[in-house]
């Protein structure tokens, strides 16, 4: 491989002659061999991008650098924003935990390719532009990581977790509308209890979502805070007056959300609470689709020697050895990312209580484990709805011979004959292996005429929607 | 000791002759001896007193329940409220998940009292009232227990952790701004960095209190949905029409809080995510409160050999072996509450993850660790705030001593002289033990008047508040 | 009420006049309200009072305390240990981090026990026994709380957790050998799969369980190291030459545990990781019992619209509102104690991250969790044994009705016809609602004989035990 | 792209036509595009290629695959674990739960690749090679999956983490002893304890490593237990008389590990417990590398305004805003793993926890998260011994100054004056600024000689090593 010779203010080092990056993300290659190259995710970089340039047009507007220099930091900006440079971040997680490397990364790539574009060759001749001068004017890396995992976490969480839980969402409210009337047993303690219909099931599932959806856009406000113009401990300095503003200003406008410049700066470096926060809102949701996925592979299990109430799409090929085999795989892919989502829930925890001083060093972990629980839950909710919620179709014939079945029709009998008779019915009924109604005659507690008015299973299923 | 019998559906019981609870709170004693006694929390039994209160004038209102005996239950759930039968709920936390046996407890409790103060004798005669048909006429365990949780829990929150945390963040705020010209070394990565002011810094953890309290109400609303009225499965049978509704009207009334009947019951008793969106924001403002915690006791630290910034009140001798030690004692237990409510944030995810079909059936514990939570939040919050944060004071001759050291007022000199000449002053000072001045002026980068007016740590702390 | 003074090295506190404890105490009482009065375990207690013993015995044998002494402070650890002076430790869970407080508790009302033993008032003249230069000679609260809690928790796995996952264990082994030829259907992503026996699916119980214990044993010996003789810093500054060794074999000989001297001091005050180790295979039994709980519960469904496989014992009425209802109840309380291990786990976790330099100051809530975890997995173990596993009977109709309408029975022509033939044979009886036998032979690739050969479920469970 | 028919038991599938897998797998990509493609571990992979050799080995051995099949399915598995198959396995984590699709993405390549090698056209003419009925010959995703996952684990647990914990270690016993007489000041609570030597803190840390590998090391046997030959619910349908011995006697045999089959394959499918205890073990070391990477960091804290006790190496330039600002980076990077091991042990424990009936269905998740811990913890281990621990040097001015005034060395006068004399002094010494030496002499209860003579920090720290 070729190389050329790259400097810090440690003095210089060998990079591949083939990439932008400069020194420091060199150093960082070498001194940092921990899991595989490049984990850091790429959303960051990208949100570092928005951030860079929205600070060239903030420190241009404010008298601080030429406007060739924001034009060509714009430029390049522009490109990695169109993916144009993704191989050119091969840093990981594990670094220093302000994250200063990939911001340097982001420095060293912008600061070598505006050479390039200046119609220069790099590494020779002073720089066009000084990563650290230029690129990172009015910034450190300490406002610089927050604000990118702010914009990358509030990005993920509105273009792919939100819509793919909305999507899942109106897919089981219309079921849960399309089964409005059907009648099934209902199940407390995993035991036969008294019947509600389907319909009612799924709404229960819609409202989790519903309030999920509401507590995790309840805490975008937290998240929309940007650090950007604290600069190293929060006090701003080496930042023009109304620099944390504008550039705040400019980040929203590049993005199209409502970001704006945190009223603390120094809560927004030392501490993430705002990811704590909107992670906990994800966690949530993992709780409430587990449930969701579970109580949904448990009514479709079967064929033959399950709940079987529900049929769910056959997608593939469920077994390797049992031929014929349909399994809940989509349940299981949703139920395994919500274990990884709460796994993650710790981790950010951890990492958001160990804020010492003025910065906390658990920026890139904190980061990671959003980006990732935001994604895994929208995809898995996406690949949910169209490949398992919305072929959902009831057994009819499975749900009613359950339903006529059940002992717990008997509750009905309460307003009509109190609960200790009742219980004596379903009591005897069980022990016999009869009916209900045999029973509740033969001890002489109703009339056939009055068990056949009382008992009624779609009279029992109430005016709740 | 003497017993009296007690019947269930299941048969006869020998209850103790001197309490009030009948058979089912019996049987539940003698098959769960997991634990001490009397582990399922009291806020739990005073929120049945409100709900059950509150049925039995919907009750009444509703045709349902003659008046005098909504007066004698009424009655009863007074005397519980003021305390005068805390010996009477022997149950433990780990029994059915549903809460059955306390709902119960409450109940056989609430009849035998009803019946004594009816002038009868307990064991004596038909019961007055009736556990069952009466006490919890229009009720079942599946839609108490969750009632009684969401009322002890929001209570809770409301009367015991915001207070608290608000008191404690008021006096961190006092102290902010009392602190506001304190011009003070900043650390990051626990090393040297450029100056605030320690009223800064305890700005960021009046901020995050701040975000922290606003997540805590955010949750409120989710918290305020009564699951009563949905009875066995959600449908609301052997409910009056209207029930719903009117019963969330009395127990607001009765508690004063703003209680109202849950949209949809399906979700109130199969699923507590109310209850995990809460303690995910206890959760967040125990991360919020460690970090303070620990940047306080790290502040404090010494008296000789630690960073020794501020001083805290010495409250008690440290240490049994080592005289004249003093420890940031507070700090420590609030830290090792924050442990907990992390830990119990687990144990309420785990919980809140397994609702099946209709039910969930973790209630008692998710409600116990949400109730202690909220308690050693709010308790620890107010005995910080008393014993420590309320006296914290600057250490000004230790905190000018370690800021005119600091090598990192060399940023001030970005501006003037670029990052890598500033960076050559500051390594120099470092190796040669010397100081910025010095070195700036012997490189020839500034002249000494130069470095006066640039250097001067109080024009590097910015305008944030 | 009365009080007397008692003096420290900060001045004099009014003290309770009924009570033995001290100044150190009451200021502890005062300056930590954080939830209830008293949550220290008494178990923490008692491991002190075996330490302070042994200590007092130690001490005397190399010279540095009385007989006098020695025989003074032995008689009230042993009143302690019988249980006599329980209401004389008030303090909480959250004080100072090294559970200093606790130790004092102990310290002081040793010390003035002692003084009354002695035939003199307490509070008057100088005591007989000082707390800090008798009680706690040779000692610190850095060396003698782990040691008290590693002495607690170990007895408590070793007397609770451990006999009741035991029995639990022998009860399913017994009934894994009862149920060896119950051939039932089995179930994989809980759909219908390929037959096995009950006494297999029970042995797999068994297995999980004899792995948990076995790794449960295997953290024991960490847990069988004792700080003490460390004193404050792990130096063992203060303490005679060979006390170390000599004090921890009085503990083993007064406990009649095997209990060593931790080869190093500074980890037995630093850090807890003993602690971590032993919780880590508590959280693994957790985990374990989860699983057994939830399938028992899901075989035992029913018991007409579920699975119904095994039926469990009905020990209480299930239901405040379905008549005739039976619940899995102690299947819930167990899988609820999984739920709080787990949480238990984090903060346990959590704390053990935090020690700092010669100290971990988590110690207090790494103990209660810990004990409270063992406590809680012996009690449910022993409660699930009792009165659920013991009574488990099969439900053999329904194993049977079930066994013989699964379409997974077609896996045993996998070897005679091949994998695709198979599945088509499965699939077309699952569209046709046929039977395997039919379709095999209508399709042509089996006779009759064949199948009547080739498919027999008993022949299909293998030979493992 | 140019497309091939693959079919399967469902029907026809287009299949990339470069690609050696089949329709299984394309089906897969198809249905859970839920994050990253190709997220499922390589290792996984790898581990399926041991057990499929190994597979092919026993089933021909026992007479039920011939030996051509058996040596190009061998052959196949060397070119995959040689790497040259990697492009091969696209499918991710959140799949199936019992990760049928990989073990079916194993047999297709296995199988496509196979015809080719016989030298056919994949796609054309009848498979030289099943992948279901040759390649998963006495097999099931069921119980390869756990396998393959077996060897993952425990290949990646001695090959990386084990020897980077142990590398760390090394350097750490090493330093001990290079610094075992540098007598420094102790701290508890953060606060000046009695002094001890910088060697015995280093030991801490060694016993903390010592005691965690070696709960590494006790979890090895369970994870040695491989669920080959359970196939689909642990019965060995379809299996030759012997064949589990046997198969994992050739995993043995190809991978040089004591491999073992399960002795019970009931709990080896239904349950991965064995995954749990190994990364309990796995969050031990976590919870102790959090500790010495905390307290290397605090140590070396400064430059000129921290604690300043120890020297780590200048790694790269600390700060894009701050010039010649060198930060503890490699601490960052390790607690930041140590926080996602965290996490990742409640993802698993999650997992661990939902097994239902004969199958647990969260073995991808658990698989993926084990292994990027160990990964991570090795990698770490290995970074921060090479970048940090190797390069710590003492400061030994800072350490004696700080040392020296202590007042903390007023515990070595107990033993002589009493701990309340001792404790007069440093309270007047502290509150006076002065000396302990000056106030022991001024309060009168020692001699100047006697002060030099029993104040002396090098005889306070004991004998321990």
């Amino acid at each position: 491989m070729e190389f050329r010779i790259e400097k810090d203010t440690m003095g210089e080092v060998k990079v591949p002659a083939d990439k932008y990056w400069g020194a420091q993300t060199e150093r960082s290659r070498n001194n940092f061999k921990i899991g595989a190259a490049g984990s850091m995710p790429l959303e960051i970089v990208y949100g570092f991008a928005y951030l860079k340039k929205a600070a060239a047009h903030a420190n241009h507007e404010l008298g601080v650098l030429s406007k060739e220099k924001r034009d060509l930091i714009s430029q390049v900006c522009d490109e990695i924003l169109e993916g144009k440079h993704d191989d050119q971040f091969p840093l990981v997680i594990w670094q220093t935990g302000s994250g200063t490397q990939s911001n340097m990364n982001v420095n060293e790539v912008i600061a070598n390719r505006a050479h390039e574009m200046a119609g220069k060759k790099i590494g020779e001749g002073e720089k066009t532009i000084q990563p650290n001068d230029d690129v990172n004017k009015s910034q450190s890396s300490n406002d610089t990581f927050p604000t990118g995992m702010h914009i990358a976490a509030y990005k993920k969480i509105t273009e792919v977790t939100i819509p793919g839980v909305k999507k899942l969402r109106d897919t089981l409210d219309k079921k849960s509308k399309e089964f409005k009337n059907v009648v099934k047993i209902g199940r407390t303690h995993l035991m036969d209890a008294t019947p509600l219909t389907l319909g009612q099931e799924f709404s229960g599932y819609v409202s989790q979502l519903d309030h999920g959806l509401k507590a995790l856009e309840n805490t975008l406000d937290h998240l929309s805070e940007l650090a950007l113009g604290g600069t190293a401990v929060g006090t701003g300095l080496n930042t023009p007056e109304g620099y944390d503003v504008l550039v705040a200003k400019y980040i929203a406008e590049f993005t199209g959300l409502p970001f704006k410049t945190a009223p603390n700066k120094f809560e927004a470096l030392a501490a993430h609470d705002a990811i704590v926060e909107s992670h906990g809102a994800l966690k949530q949701l993992a709780v409430s689709l587990n449930k969701i996925a579970n109580d949904i592979r448990m009514m479709a299990s079967g064929p033959r020697s399950g709940i079987g109430e529900i049929i769910i799409p056959a997608n593939e090929p469920g077994s390797s050895i049992m031929p014929g085999k349909v399994n809940p795989t989509q349940c299981e892919a949703l139920t395994m990312v919500c274990a990884q989502v709460m796994g993650n829930d710790v981790a950010i925890t951890v990492g958001g209580t160990q804020g010492h001083y003025e910065l906390n060093v658990f920026k890139p972990v904190m980061a990671a484990n959003i980006l990732q629980s935001a994604q895994l839950l929208g995809d898995a909710c996406a690949s949910f709805e169209k490949n398992c919620a919305a072929g959902i179709e009831p057994n009819h014939d499975r749900i009613k011979e359950l339903l006529n079945n059940s002992l717990m029709l008997v509750t009905a009998l309460n307003t009509k004959i109190g609960y200790y008779k009742a219980a004596e019915i379903a009591n005897a009924a069980h022990r016999n292996g009869t009916t209900l109604r045999e029973e509740a005659v033969r001890l002489g507690y109703v009339t056939e005429e009055e068990y056949d008015e009382w008992v009624k299973p779609e009279d029992m299923v109430g005016s709740f929607k």
